[in-house]
Order: structure tokens, then sequence, then C-alpha cells
């Protein structure tokens, strides 16, 4: 229903202005300009006390036009716009550009304001796009009603395969230059702005349905819909069509500048990140390397396997490039024998491996044998099985003509990725007008070059793989039994180790035996029934770091060690506790343990449970070495995380330590992401710490639940 | 003396040229073109069969010149190389430009030809540049003995403060050619290409020498005498000139690049860096950053505290700097209430801090009135104690021409870094060409504008503190005697933990009581006399994972647990080792340790004694969280490196434990620095792991050293 009201606003056949005038400095008058100016077949009826404007007969109000009006362009003081709003759904406007800013980013006053016009809009049925936005384009209807100073600057509007919806307008024309600088289009364009009624997921929606979009740019202040962007970005790669995110606020300050700039919340990063990971989206830090990687997407092929393939006639700038690719993780060819005696015909014997040095071809003969050479050269390695993309360092050279045209073919060609990196400034500027009369990518640094390498890996890999949503785990019977029954009390509950612990074994987790003893007696008799060695654990109110009080006690091997264990715990909490604090002591299965993990969960507001894992220990929170997955996650989506973390290593047989199961281990992590995931929102906080491993032996030794 | 010679070649009065051309398109034929191209008020003597060759009277060998030859040209085939040179000589030649290749980058043939060529140059008092280089130039002298396309693309030649040496002919023109986009000039570029005679730290010397120069940038792909270039870098900021540093080769690709481009070895990536950080050279991943930090260095004025302030007119890009500034470490500047009431003329109370909003501004009045609020909210803002320098990131905007003006005011007059983040690709080519005119940077994107602030940053620090040379610390003569006599025997000698500390205690560095006990009974006695608490460690040859075999026993209290600890080793010795390896135990006193550290020193063939320590235990190889210290260093170094520690907060009462006495443990890694240093390159690896840490207690509980 969203999605007809958008693509009826997208491919508008009639335009309303409101604040239309002569004046194009002015915002009405200039978008009126912009949109007349590029062979738009439809309507467009300036609201103007004059009789007409720019050419076009104006009318007193909106009622008064004849026929349909499909947009309506609202940039009129901010006292107005809410009458002009009511005045759109009586003519059936499907939505209203709203330009006027002083909304929510301004304030509480804004956003009252802003609700206003929400309130108006859903009540009789109209739709907003803004407010504080620029405008939409969509250039294969030649429509352009966005008043951005990049379509002021350009007097032609290249039709092309990539769609981007932004909530900055600036940003949106910043990206349109650069596409247009390397002579490739937008298919659609829209500056969302303050998000009050359509929102980013609105307009993605419409990218992914719209045919002439084939890779998708976001540009995000604040999520509106968690969930619906997950869908859709699933839908999205269903569709063939990979998504590109920048996500603005990242940081505390650029938290607090998108705030005032279109009034959202920012919301926390590394979930948003674990979240992009999962599904596959490019999560970029800054919009012309996404608009650069989208470019190298559409100009070029795919990209399944195979590392980056580096030619230059620098041997400096080859040094340089192959560091930059090596640091970055892309694996460096190895060229096969095929090539390499394809490229004994051109090259000598020490130069039959990338990179491919121009310069020592242009030794060996005229510039036609190296126009010939080269390309024969370049063609069989990008041939190459071992090779999946390329780039060409072009610095100051001897030759930039002959190497560009070869750049260009194989670009063309070569079916792989392929761009260059045009470090040359003015001296390469005719290789730059080749490229954009190519329509291929071109970058001017390394950095550049291999962040849009990283991206286009990353946006094959996720076309490449299944996208199946997992289905969260039913909450068994027996663990709602245990949680505390929801209503009047305190907001949040944090549990104690028993009781969490009995909410895991309820669950089906593999906790040590374990009972509560009230004093050194109780403690002995049920160390007896459990089996020595055990542990003791002083189990009181509000402790949450037991060790750095001496309330743990390990490896207790007689009946004499657990009694004069639980002695000294009793003294330790008489030093440090509130008499009656300690309520006795938790005498615990000693479990082996070569390795200890933490494993976590967060309850995210916008995405819901994120599980968090990393090798335990006090170090943990020093290291920050763990990884998130945000739940339900999928069973082989855990190896690849675990296989991230810096003490990795520990969990395979590090110096001699019997390796751990890493498929069990996976199972148990599946099993608290299950759990955590079917308690939802009533489980804010959960930590199983140290989860204790020895081989085959896996066993959460502690934990604690924080439940609202 | 090198000097000297290296100033008349740079200052040349004549020139000939051995492959001098009418064809421009040869290398000798293009060189000469360019020579005669810019003014250059010297004489030039081709060497050729006809009479004259491009208008000047030409010589059939160069004895037959008249008058002195300050340089002479070599492009012949690579077969004369060695007689012209021989030639050359004869004619007192200061130096030859040998831009022939096939030398020592093509194998060992080559290698043997290049030495060959040094064995005339140095028998017979001429010297070399190159071969396998581009050439030269000082723009001062207007004079280009270089054959790049950058400056045969450009028919002027900007005379600017910008020295460069580096061993990449290409990416010495790509430099220029980014420098002359910007509107700056070179005051001299040198190419070295192979380095065979004149190395890059000669042109360094030259460089610092050089009146024109402010500011040096080195391309390195193999350091010849890293003794020298720690010299010349303190030489070099002493004078006032910061030294920025590119060095390839640091992957294990990039590295083999380098050979086969200049013939260099690349040496230790790591060492080189914790050298130039100790020196304050700027290291950079790429040329056209370095570049572009120098050009931000002599555009620009000095940075001494303060953080970033960024103006722009787009609310997107206001968030994404702050996102990248922040997340690069820069300090948010708060703006002080003078400067607030100076904003508060123009923006509304929303926006009295930092990012300066040109949008926000233009909403509230014309475009005189935004140029008037602009340029005093700018000049307010750069003058306020919290900024130390500014950048303003274009965006496709309205007004940029206003904006653009003030940026150019600002930057020239504001006397902090400021520079333009120009991400309009074309829609912001009147803003570049305002910039350009101005001799001012523009960067195009957050990353490079966030690196070049990063430099800019380091340089200004380093100009700013001052630079002793530490002197290194006398061997005693105890710990001389301990070590094994120089002479026949193995190449190499461990030390085994018994020896190692001798020669600690020697050197007045803190082990603990210790003695070797042969069996359990001696082990007992010792034990008695150290005092108890004790440990046991194997002894045993060839053992360096001693606690992986069993072979480390901790926290004896009692003779009892020492007599069975001793068997518990001895029998894990008859499982692990050979018969008669396991000489007996060291019985050593039990150190505290709430902390244990790992110092250790590696001599490196380059840059000497490298001193290495981080926090110990067995992760310390999986988390590589060390930091390096080039010895000798100085007491104030030490702490700031420790600081950088991920673990650091081990060591500042984490969770309860006792604070290190910071000051202790900073005089023990000096002493051991000093120590490790004065053994020089006997020395070839040393590892004190544990240092075990309790408050102001520092014991060296184990360590090793590897001497030759």
């Amino acid at each position: 229903m969203s999605l007809d009201q958008v693509q009826r606003i997208m491919n508008a056949q009639s335009v309303a202005i409101y604040g239309a005038s002569d004046d194009v400095s002015k915002w009405g008058g200039g978008l009126m300009h912009l949109l007349l100016r590029h062979g738009w077949q439809g309507k467009v009826f300036p609201i103007s006390r004059k009789d007409s404007v720019q050419g076009h007969a104006a009318y007193p109000d909106i009622g008064s036009i004849p026929g349909p009006v499909d947009v309506a362009c609202v940039a009129v003081p901010v006292d107005q716009v809410a009458r002009v709003i009511g005045e759109c759904a009586d003519k059936g406007v499907a939505g209203c550009l709203v330009i006027s800013s002083n909304f929510a980013e301004a304030g509480e006053d804004g956003a009252r304001r802003q609700q206003q016009l929400v309130d108006i809009a859903r009540a009789r049925g109209t739709r907003l796009i803004g407010p504080n936005c620029m405008g939409l384009m969509n250039t294969h209807a030649r429509f352009n009603l966005c008043n951005s100073s990049a379509t002021e600057f350009y007097d032609y509007m290249p039709q092309g395969p990539i769609g981007i919806a932004s909530q900055s307008g600036a940003l949106m024309g910043t990206m349109l230059a650069r596409a247009y600088a390397c002579g490739i289009g937008l298919s659609s364009g829209i500056s969302a702005g303050n998000q009050a009624d359509l929102e980013i997921c609105d307009f993605f929606e419409y990218l992914i349905a719209d045919k002439h979009t084939r890779v998708i740019c976001l540009y995000v202040e604040g999520l509106q819909s968690p969930e619906r962007f997950r869908a859709l970005c699933r839908r999205s790669l269903a569709a063939g069509k990979p998504v590109l995110l920048v996500k603005a606020g990242r940081s505390e300050s650029g938290a607090h500048a998108v705030q005032s700039h279109t009034g959202s919340l920012a919301g926390g990063y590394d979930n948003l990140a674990a979240v992009c990971r999962q599904l596959g989206v490019q999560l970029m830090d800054d919009v012309i390397d996404m608009i650069d990687a989208a470019m190298a997407w559409v100009s070029v092929g795919d990209w399944s396997t195979g590392g980056v393939a580096v030619a230059t006639a620098s041997g400096g700038g080859a040094a340089l490039a192959m560091d930059a690719l090596e640091q970055a993780g892309f694996d460096m060819p190895q060229l096969g024998a095929d090539t390499q005696e394809l490229l004994a015909k051109w090259a000598p014997a020490t130069h039959l491996q990338l990179p491919l040095d121009a310069g020592v071809l242009a030794a060996h003969g005229s510039a036609r044998d190296l126009l010939q050479g080269m390309s024969e050269s370049m063609r069989a390695i990008m041939a190459d099985p071992a090779v999946g993309a390329g780039i060409y360092v072009m610095t100051t050279q001897k030759y930039a003509d002959v190497c560009t045209r070869v750049v260009v073919e194989t670009a063309r060609s070569c079916g792989k990725p392929y761009f260059l990196v045009n470090q040359a400034s003015e001296v390469g500027s005719a290789a730059s007008r080749s490229m954009r009369e190519a329509g291929l990518l071109e970058v001017t640094s390394l950095t550049s070059a291999v962040t849009v390498l990283k991206a286009l890996r990353g946006m094959a890999a996720a076309l490449h793989r299944p996208l199946e949503p997992a289905a969260p785990m039913q909450l068994p019977a027996a663990v709602a039994q245990l949680l505390p029954p929801p209503g009047p009390g305190p907001a949040t509950v944090t549990l104690s180790e028993a009781d969490t612990k009995a909410l895991l074994a309820a669950a089906g987790l593999p906790v040590p035996r374990q009972a509560l003893a009230r004093n050194a007696d109780e403690a002995v008799r049920i160390a007896q029934d459990i089996g020595l060695p055990v542990v003791l654990k002083i189990e009181a109110i509000g402790v949450s770091h037991k060790s750095d009080m001496g309330g743990v006690e390990v490896n207790l091997t007689t009946t004499g060690d657990v009694r004069r264990a639980y002695d000294r715990i009793a003294a330790a909490a008489g030093r440090h506790l509130k008499p009656g604090q300690m309520t006795g002591c938790l005498v615990q299965q000693m479990v082996p343990g070569d390795v200890e993990l933490i494993v976590g969960a967060r309850w995210d507001p916008q995405f819901g449970t994120m599980v968090v894992f990393g090798i335990g220990g006090t170090l943990v929170e020093l290291l920050h070495d763990v990884r998130i997955l945000p739940a339900p996650f999928m069973r082989h989506e855990v190896l690849p995380q675990l296989r991230q973390l810096k003490l990795y290593p520990l969990l395979t047989g590090y110096r001699g330590t019997t390796p751990v199961d890493l498929e069990r281990l996976v199972d148990t992590i599946c099993a608290i992401g299950a759990f955590t995931c079917s308690l939802g929102p009533r489980l804010l906080e959960f930590d199983a710490n140290p989860v204790r491993i020895s081989g085959s032996s896996i066993c959460i030794a502690d934990a604690r639940a924080v439940v609202q």
C-alpha cells in the first residue's frame, strides 16, 4: 500500500508547486526551473497569485487545479505547512514533498510541529516526504524534483542503475556529483530528511521494486523500523541488488550532530554493524566510498573467487599497492603456468608473476609493441583462475595513453571487477576522460581502491550465499515458570547465580551440579554428594565480582579443604559485606577448563537480542576481543565469528592444550542464542562467564541474568 | 664532502647529455628538451656525432667539451654505461645521472654490473645518481634534469618549499603532479633509483641544508645507512624541517616488489615504524597522503594544542566528519563563552557549538549576510583556544562561492592549519580553483583529511619536543666476563636461565634468589636456605617452554612440597626428555606477582637493539600487545609507550589489585634497555619473561638470552 503510493510519487504525472516563483534563486522557483529542465512529460502547476510562473499557468490554490495532482511541493514558511498539507490531502495528492525546515531537528517545539503534520497527513490520506528534505528524482522518467546544487550544476541527467535513499539532501547531491563525474547515472534518488512519515525503508522498498535499479545506496542517520530494514535487506539481495549503507552518528559527537541535523536518534553502532555483517549489507564510513563501490559494482563484473591483480608502470606504485592490498587481507594471486608462458612473450623471466609492470614491457619495444604486449598480458592475467579482480595503478608515467586504452578494454571485456587508481592528478586527466566516457570507475587513492575492493568482495559474497532467516526457538514452559512474574515490583531484577542456572538447566543448557549450602557442614555434605573436587562461591545479594572480595575458592579436593574454604569465605564476607548479605555458598562441581569463554546477550531496543561472545577471564573487558551475532542466527554463522577472535588459537590446541570440540562449542552458542532470543525483551542482559571448556566437556560455570 | 658534491650537482652550471637527440620521444632527447624549457641559465652540451642537437653545438665526446662539466646525464645502452662513467670521471664531472636500467633490480648479473659502475666512480672521484632513476630538479635554479611525464605535462615549474628524495621516479612525478594541481611547488626533487652510490641520505642531507626547503618527503624502498638516517632526522627537526616518509615493502608481497624495482632489501617494518615514532618522523602509507601533509604544513600555520573545528553546509557531512575525527582520536573542541556569544549573532541557540553549519546561517538571511556571518563566525572559532586546526567539508551545497571565499580567507589568516575537504567532485570545481590560486590544500575525502590532520599533529609535536640522543650505558666488566668468549664454536649460543640471570645480576638487575639443585635433597636444602615458598623449574638443555612439559612447580610452601615437586619434575623429564638432558632444578624464591610483564630485546641489523615490552603470560604471542622502543632511549619515552598497551589498565590497579609502582617499572625497563643496548650485536635475542610485579616489588622471574 505504501509501495503503491511511493511508486505514484516517483512516477508523478502532475506536480503542484507551493512557493513557485520566477526567481530561480528562491527554493520554489529553483525547484520548478529544475523540474522543467530535463524533458519530463508531466504537468506542472505553480501555485501563485500571479497568472503564470515561468511560462506556466498559475493557480491561486491547489483546489482550483483541474485534474489530479500526484505530488505537491511545499516550500513555504514553517507556520503555513500544516494548512497546505490539509489542502493537499483534500485534493487527493499522493505525496507532499516538504522542503521547509525547522521541525524535529530544531528541538521539542519543532518535534511537536512535525507531529502535527504527520497527524494531518495520516488522518486525511496523503503521505509526507521530509520535512527538512531536498527532493527526489527518477532519471528514467526524466523527473527531477530536487533543488540540489548538483542538479543545478549539470544540465543533463544521466540515466543509470544506482538507487539512492538518503536522509541528507546534500550528501545525495554529493553522491550524484561523484557518479556523474564518472559518467554513471542514478536510477532514482530520494532525500528523506526528517522521515516524519515516509522513511528510508519506504524508499528502499521502492528501489528494490524499481526495474532500473541494480544496486542500492542508503545514507541513514536513524533507523525508524529496524525489523523492516532487515526484511528489506534480505528481499533486496534475493532480488540480486546489493545494499550499501552509510550510518552517521557512530561516534558520540557524530550522534549529537545527527540529532541536530534530522532529529534522529543514532542507536548503537556496534549492533548495527553486526546486523549488516549478518545480512550482507556493506557498511561504509563515507558516502563517496559508498557511491564508488556502487559504481564499481555496476560498471564491472561479478567477483566469485580469486585475488587482486595489480598492473602499473611504476615499480614503486606496485610495491605500495601490494602493501595496501596485503594489509587489507587480499590474496596475492599466483599466476598459473599457462599465464606465465604467455607473459614470457613480452616480459623477462624475472617478471612472470604479478604485479604486471608496463614499464618493463615498454623497455622491450615500441609503443605499438607495448599496446599489444599489455593487451595480451592483461587478457591472460584476468583470465587466470587465481585472479578475481584487478586494478591499474596509474602514476605519472610514459605511454599513459596506451595503458589507458588497455585498462578500458580490460575493464570492459574481462568479466571481473577492474578499475583505475589514478594517482597522477592533472597529468592523468586524459585517462580520467577515457574512463568516464566508458562509464568505468576511477578512484584517486590506494585507500579508496582497497575500500572499494572490500565492498565489492562483500557484495559478491552476500549475493552468492543463501540467506534463510532463522526461526526463533520456542521458550520451554519450564523456563517461563522460573522467571519472576511480570507486574508490580522493580522494573528490572538481577537474578542470582543459582536462579540463573536453574533457568539454564530448564532450557537444557550444560550447568555444573551444584547446591546452596548455608553453613560449612552443609557444604561438606553437598560436596560429598556431588563428588570432589568442588568449588565454593559466595551467594550474596549485589555482589557481582565475587573473586575480587575473596568469595571464590577453587579446586577443593578434601572435605577438610571444603570446611576451611567455607570459613574463609564467611570471614571475607564479614569484612566486606553487610551482616546478613551473605546467604550461603554455592557448592559446585569443579568442571575442567583448559579454556574459558564468555557468552552473553544484550537486548537492543532496535535490533532485539544480540549474542556476544569472546574468550573469557578477567581480561575480556580490557581486550574487547568479542564478536556480536544478532539472534536468531544460523548455525553456520557461528564458526566464522569464533575464528575472528584474536584469541581463537586458544581453542585449537595452543601450546599443547587439548583442542576444543568446536562442533559442540558451536552447538552450545546456538543453544544460548536460542535461549536468550526466545526470552525476547524480558531478558535485558545475560552473561555466561565463564563457560569452561576442556576438549568436548563444555559447562557454564557461572552465569547471571537481568530480567524485566 | 658528499654534501659539497651533491650541492654542486643540484646547482649545476653545465650539463653534458649522453644520448642527446633531436627526437624528444627518446630518453636523452626528452631530457634535453625539458632541461631547456624552464629558463635555466647553465650550459648544455649534447654529446653526439652530429654537429648540433636541438640547436646546441654537439660534441663527439665529453673530453672535447670546453670548460668544466658539473653533471653528465647517461641515457645509453647498459653495456656502454661503465665506459661513459670512466670518461666522465676523467673530465672531473661531479655527478653522473644514470637513467639506464637493468642493474641490481634485474638480479645477480645486474648487481655485478652495478658494482662495477660504483667501483669505477669511487676509484676515479665522480659520484653516481641511480642507475635506474629518472633525474632531478632544483626549481629555484629553474634546473630540470628530469624526464618525468609530470615535467612534460606542465610547461611551468612552480617554485616552492617541499623537498623530495625518492627512490621511485614515477612516484616523485606523482607527488609533483599532486602538488602542482594544488598550486604548490617543490624546492628540489631527486629520484635516487637503485642508490648504487649517492643514496637517499645524501639527498636528505642536501635538502636539510637547502634554504628553499621547509619540509622533506622521502620515498624509500631500502635504507642504506640507518644510523645516518637517524642522525639526519634529528638534524632536520633541529633545523625546523619536518620529515615525512613512505616506506614501501611493509608486506611480504610489497617487499618482493621493491626488490624487483630497485634491488632494495625492505628490512623490518615494525622496527622502522618504532624508529620513526621515536624520532618524530611521520610514516605514511601513501605518497599522495605524504605530499598532502607536506602541503598542509607549508600552506598553513603551526599546530600547538587544541582540537579540530569542523564547518560545513551539510548536516550529514558534519556528522560523518565528526565520526571520522572522533574515531581517529581527535579532541572535539568545546567553544568558550566568548566565542558562543559571537556565534549567537548569526546562529540560533541550538547551534552555538561545533560543527559550524553554513546551512543554518544561510537560513537566516541573504548571501551577503551569510558572507559576513560565516566570516565572523569562522574568525571567532579559529581564535578560540580550544581549537587547534580546522576543516571545511564541502558537499554539493548552496552558496558554495560564499563559503569558498570564507575558507580561503580563514586558511590564510587564522594562523592555524586549515584546509578544504571537497567532496563535491566537478560541482566543487570553482572551490578547487580558488584554493589552488591561493596555494592552499584541498583534499577530496574525509579519510585523506584525517590522515593529513594526524600527520600535521605529528609534525607539530616533533618540532615542539626536545630530541636529545641518549648515551648508551657502559657494559660493566663483570657482565663482559660472564659472556662466552668470542671465537671458535657455534655462531650463536642460547644461555641457560641460570647463566642469563647471572648476567642480569652482574648488571644490577633484580633477579630472585636462586640456586641449582641436582637432586631432591639439594632442592630441599636450597629452599630452606632461600626461604619458603619457592618455585622449582627444570634446568635442561634445549627446553624453552618449561611449563608445557610439566617442568615448573610453583608456590611450594613446605619442604615436603619441594621434595614431591622435584620428583614430579624428574618423572616428567623421564617421559619427555632424553636421558641426561635434565641437569637439575632451579630452586627459586617465589616472588609476588599481581601482574607479569615480558621485556625483551632483539638485535636489528639495520637499527641496532630494539627493546620490546608488553603484558606477559602465555597470551602475549597471540595478542601482539607489545610496544617497541629502539635503544638507547630516554627515560621519558617509556611511560607513553606503556600507556599504549591495551592491557595497560592491569598496571594501574585493575579490579582491586595493587597498582604497579610505575616509576620503578620505568626504571627497570630503562635498565634492561641499557643492559641490552650495551651488549650491542653480541646479544641477538633477550627475553625477561615474566617480570613479576607486585606494587613496588619488581623481579625478573625467568629470562633467556641468545648471544653470538
